[in-house]
């Protein structure tokens, strides 16, 4: 898939071994139109029975404020999603430039994210977060709605931590990572 | 709210006259997390018992492709959201630079969207559509889920007109329209 193995709003790739669910050429377009579209990049990590897992999304959106709410898409096809799933609570980090490293990490399919080299702690809640990470939102879904083979997660934020990194935002587009330059146009 | 009186996804401001659901501090960090969060741009138009009806939206993403969907979250709090909400079928229109015009024109709550001077057809179903947005995905809705005030809205892609425009993408972010200049990093 395009950010991650488990994300999916970057239009992924046919399952391995499966028969594309549509005509071939429809499919090309639905992936070349989206393939340009900009979308910011966000961690997304939860406790598992087997630990801490992660992954690697471009889909995380604000939906409202009453209550504070955002959703993100989730494939069901690999390990780390499933877990992220079915998690009761995540905490949704969203990247700036400063955090290429930690999308690089994510990014590869079966990558090891939580390993000896990276920063995390523990909310005290139990949830595991990216120290280095500026904003981080601490989240409870509230909702899943299964579309195909993906699942969308609504997700109620409980409580945000956000220090002013200045940093560019990191952009998702194009199957490459962006640094987004601001520039205003009216 | 931030990009139209529909869309939702750029975290509006409070509904008139309703209390705040949290913490003043909490909604604000909420808020500010969010600001600087790019997002490409959609006009999402359809049919209504008064018309065709449009709004724009940053909250358009790829779902999955199996079957091809897309997701869109809008507000319930205005009569053209509720138009689209309520609509089995739309056309998702993804904006570039080209598109900026189009954009303020959908952008100002209460603007008129298919006045004489807009560029606009109907597909052989009868949906509206731009008729100078280079990609517009013919969509029929698949499911909703209520958050709060506001809907995610999943809908398969039935069909993709797409044509190469070379345009950069339109994104917002930061309560204002950019021009996404592609620089990838390594």
């Amino acid at each position: 898939m395009a950010t991650s193995d488990d994300a999916t709003t970057d239009v992924p790739g046919p399952a391995p071994g499966k028969p594309r669910a549509a005509e071939p050429d429809s499919l090309d377009l639905f992936r070349t139109a989206f393939r340009r579209q900009p979308a910011g990049l966000a961690i997304i990590s939860a406790n598992s029975p087997e630990g801490p897992v992660g992954i690697l999304s471009s889909s995380v959106a604000s939906v409202g404020i009453d209550p504070p709410a955002l959703s993100f898409t989730i494939s069901t096809l690999s390990a780390n999603a499933q877990a992220v799933r079915h998690a009761p609570t995540m905490v949704v980090h969203l990247l700036d430039a400063g955090d290429l490293a930690l999308a690089q990490v994510f990014a590869p399919p079966g990558s090891t994210r939580f390993g000896p080299d990276m920063q995390w702690d523990r909310l005290p809640s139990g949830e595991p977060f990216l120290t280095d990470v500026a904003t981080r939102m601490h989240c409870r879904a509230i909702g899943h709605m299964e579309v195909g083979e993906s699942v969308i997660v609504a997700a109620e934020v409980i409580d945000v931590a956000h220090s002013d990194s200045h940093a560019l935002p990191l952009v998702y587009t194009n199957r490459a990572f962006h640094v987004f330059h601001e520039v205003p146009i009216r």
